[in-house]
């Protein structure tokens, strides 16, 4: 096998072999993929980096790779600082190191179904100014070099039912037709695979813990579809399902169709968020045929797919309380076994699937498990390999974070136990996060309300101890699909979308001591109306939909207040009530202790 | 006197001998300032209209004016619906609505002094998909008709001494100068009065209720600055203050001037949001000159300005103990009268200022006093006038929001006062504007929140029971200039600038049932750094200045948590320690009732 080092030598001979003098190597996929088939894992295999973001600048004499402030450690264990030097975004952008390294007359690579456009505007732009120019690739040089590069999955798509799906894909694309006629537009092109899963009630297997399929599609104004993908992965329950309204096409016909557009001059929507540069420069390479006039809009799927119907909303339930039921036995398991000593946290998390998997629902997990013990529970996108696996030790705290992919939901839980007795601190710090996590699961608020604003509840008791934690409070989840779905959140930034009835959101505030331990904890919330006597306009709140206990040793009950006390109670009531009938008999005492009132 | 139907009659006959087919009316001055001079009253003189945010469009065949929702019903009152139809901003934009009523060929008139380039902009392309033209008037058509139109103030500028300031003009203009260097920028104007009036050391008496200068000004990149103002307003005192670096000329050198720098090819920085469409349009008229470079960016002295020193820290502090003692005296004087009946929201409003007059140092209120008892209360932005003036009844609440313009600081503090007994609701209501009040008050968080993070925490009581209240939080103070100051704002918008150490705010929660009662409680607070035991990070938060107590009898306690409760008489405490020696002795017995613990 070869080395990062014969990789990296290999590339620039490539890289000298198609006229360039460098090359950019992004961790994404065609759709601008979050996580991504092992077949586009190409900054993986150059380098071994294996975090969810990052980005790789080979030149000739010298390499970098940028990685965000998650990632400072990973990236240093994962890589040869020999090969690359460690540059830290957004403190050093991509485009500005590439500006500042250059030299006049180079010409870098880039390959444009794996950029945004503004990436390449700007960075186009920055090499301009060095005299320098970044240009197009036709093949991935990375591609060239790969011997044994796995092909993108030809998975069959599956098709996700009405009765999973709770409306038609017609009765979807009826709308995104209207939209389309409101904006005077002829066609959207939608490259989000988890939009296209939406759109067309499909799913598929061709990504790790996210069911969906490598596709591209359009909806045109009169509520018509195209689908691109591997012909290979369509059957004909597919074809049934798709109906006559929808054109099936191979993916290598997607570009000529981008194409066709441009050349027939028609209105074009693309979201410049998740469709590559190659997307436009296809619609726009018409010459001087008539040309399509492009409108760039947020993807007609995503707000959509955001807010969730009743269907949906009953399977996400139904999917929480088998997950709830999984998780509670994989506690009263943990609870008995960690203080005999000798549990790891890789074989925690393997224990934890296999409870997760007893129920033939399960298809996926919705995320590598985090599980970390002590120390490595202070890192947060902490992933557990066979080397950093530690011993869950007595007297230290241990982190959970994990979910499952069901075909009536998706789930995502954090929990934070402890083995053998806690310090005053950690009482301390894991209350006042328990406080954050109620004062927002019980925040009501009204309509048009943004989860930005809402951000500061959770964080507020931890803020008057002086700590914090560097994360995000919630982020959205799809229906079966991507666990982080946009567009709403709970964080700290001010541009996200006004909170609605039906979206499914994470509350996890977290506190983590560098070196020390780590907490979090996580349910998952809908949106609901909230009914307040005398209320003078719609307010909205929280439903937790998590069922789980809370470690009730963590807590320090002189830090609630009665309401706070209250709340625990009440939803510890409902885990015990919601999950005891179905859990084995020797679980059920565990299950009614863990959950006392306090 | 011309009615309003004349002066509409007038202007028509005034744009049709100009060749225009319409003409713009905004409500603001050469500086897009808040307030503004009489002499640029138009919006007023022409339609009756004496809000603070609006403007009018006039067509040959139809008018109209545009407000906001706060104007609603003042609108209506003021402006005479056979002459205006009333249009809602931001509903109808006055660029869509002109684009959808005017024809094909039609000229539009603007005054370039008075609109942003970002406006003329939007509606010039408006008008232009409409086959109409948006034009420069070089002389307001409002300004040949208004006879009498006052002439803009000649008001001696007066010197505000370093020991008012803190830091002198040199030292100011010298950090600009650095920043200019860093931009590679040659030269930056300065639009906004308050910037020209922090920047200089300086004040003046032009504009009602805020003490500011009308002038120009530019700051170069060696620290020599220009300052354009009336020379009439310029005596030996400003000219030994403003020293041999700054040049002063006559304000209508000001174009010439900015002529200069696009003929001299200077790289110029503009802010657009404060400098009017025809700043940018005199520096670029250059012709085929070099041509000035503009660079857009946020005026250096916004953000500067916000951040007051321990000078002007001290300054406030000793501003709000004299406000506060003047503010207590009336509230004194409030609770023995108003029981008797016989009292009017505009004798009250007199009474009021009239305790703050005793005082030498006051220079001017700091806006006009809100004076509203009952329904009038609940009018946002009410304005008592004798046609509005009502009697101040039993068992109603009257609340009052004033402020002072003292050479050492602004003022603006909100009491909502019970005459008689109030409802369960008002209290219920007033003890969660209270709680949020406290809550903010109370915040600690970290260095870089934004007010918009912790705007929900005033909110949550009153989202709790369904309401809310329609305007911001909190708004940025200055010391001895406007009583809205930017960057900083505590709102729902999520665009704000972090909160910093030395910044001034209002927090002020409200609660408004209309045609019933108002309630609103403001204290001005300090932002400062919070020194937390164990602390991870720098922490801030509010020191409040604010010194007058807050009507117990409005406090539902039980409503109250433990904290609040010793928030609320720890501040009464504060209050009472701080005013009761410099309190005519009959007051003294009266604040230690009101401020007496719960």
């Amino acid at each position: 096998m070869l080395t990062h080092k014969d990789r990296l030598t290999a590339l620039r001979t490539q890289i000298s072999a198609d006229k360039l003098d460098g090359f950019v190597v992004p961790l994404t996929d065609e759709h601008m993929s979050e996580y991504v088939g092992s077949y586009a894992q190409r900054l993986a295999w150059l380098t071994g980096f294996e975090g969810s973001a990052g980005s790789a600048v080979i030149l000739a004499d010298e390499a970098a790779i940028f990685t965000d402030g998650r990632y400072t450690l990973q990236v240093r264990d994962q890589v040869d600082a020999d090969l690359y030097s460690f540059q830290n975004v957004p403190k050093v952008r991509v485009a500005d190191w590439l500006a500042d390294h250059v030299k006049s007359g180079q010409r870098i690579g880039y390959d444009p179904w794996l950029h945004t456009r503004l990436w390449v505007k700007e960075a186009t732009r920055k090499l301009a100014e060095n005299g320098a120019e970044l240009v197009a690739v036709t093949t991935n040089p990375i591609d060239r070099i790969w011997a044994d590069r796995p092909t993108p999955s030809r998975a069959k798509i599956e098709v996700h039912g009405d009765h999973l799906a709770g409306r038609s894909s017609a009765d979807k694309r009826a709308d995104i037709a209207k939209w389309l006629q409101s904006k005077k537009a002829d066609t959207v092109v939608i490259a989000a695979l988890d939009s296209i899963a939406w759109l067309f009630n499909i799913r598929g297997r061709d990504v790790a813990r996210t069911p969906v399929a490598l596709a591209f599609a359009m909806v045109r104004a009169d509520g018509s579809a195209a689908l691109f993908t591997d012909l290979a992965k369509v059957d004909d329950d597919v074809r049934d399902h798709l109906g006559d309204d929808v054109e099936i096409a191979d993916r290598t016909a997607f570009t000529a169709a981008l194409e066709a557009l441009g050349a027939t001059g028609k209105t074009v929507i693309v979201d410049p968020s998740s469709a590559v540069v190659a997307i436009f420069q296809a619609i726009e390479s018409a010459g001087d045929a008539a040309g399509a006039n492009i409108i760039e809009a947020r993807d007609p799927c995503a707000l959509a797919k955001a807010i969730k119907n009743p269907v949906e909303i009953q399977g996400t339930r139904d999917a929480h309380h088998r997950d709830g039921v999984a998780l509670t036995r994989f506690l009263h398991w943990f609870d008995g076994e960690a203080p005999k000593g000798g549990l790891t946290e890789l074989g925690v998390a393997e224990k934890l699937e296999s409870f997760r998997r007893e129920s033939n629902l399960l298809r996926d997990l919705s995320f590598d498990t985090i599980s970390g013990s002590g120390p490595n529970a202070a890192i947060p996108h902490y992933r557990v390999s066979e080397a950093s696996s530690r011993h869950i030790g007595n007297d230290s705290i241990f982190l959970v974070d994990s979910g499952g992919q069901y075909p009536d939901g998706t789930t995502d839980v954090t929990r934070t136990l402890v083995v053998g007795t806690p310090t005053p601190e950690m009482r301390d710090r894991f209350t006042r996060v328990l406080k954050g996590h109620i004062a927002l699961a019980t925040a009501i608020f009204p309509t048009g309300t943004r989860g930005g604003q809402l951000d500061a509840l959770a964080r507020q008791f931890l803020w008057a101890a002086g700590v914090d934690y560097a994360h995000g409070t919630g982020h959205g989840v799809g229906s079966y699909l991507n666990v982080h779905e946009g567009p709403q959140r709970i964080a700290t930034a001010g541009d996200d979308e006004p909170l609605a009835a039906g979206m499914i959101l994470s509350d996890e505030p977290g506190y983590y001591k560098s070196g020390e331990y780590g907490i979090r904890i996580e349910n998952l919330v809908l949106v609901v109306p909230v009914d307040v006597a005398g209320a003078e306009q719609d307010m909205l709140g929280f439903e937790s939909l998590t069922l789980a206990p809370i470690d009730l040793d963590l807590v320090d009950d002189s830090l609630l207040t009665d309401a706070e006390r209250q709340w625990l109670n009440a939803y510890h009531a409902r885990v015990r009530d919601a999950l005891s009938e179905a859990l084995p008999a020797e679980v059920k005492p565990w299950l009614e202790a863990a959950t006392r009132p306090i």
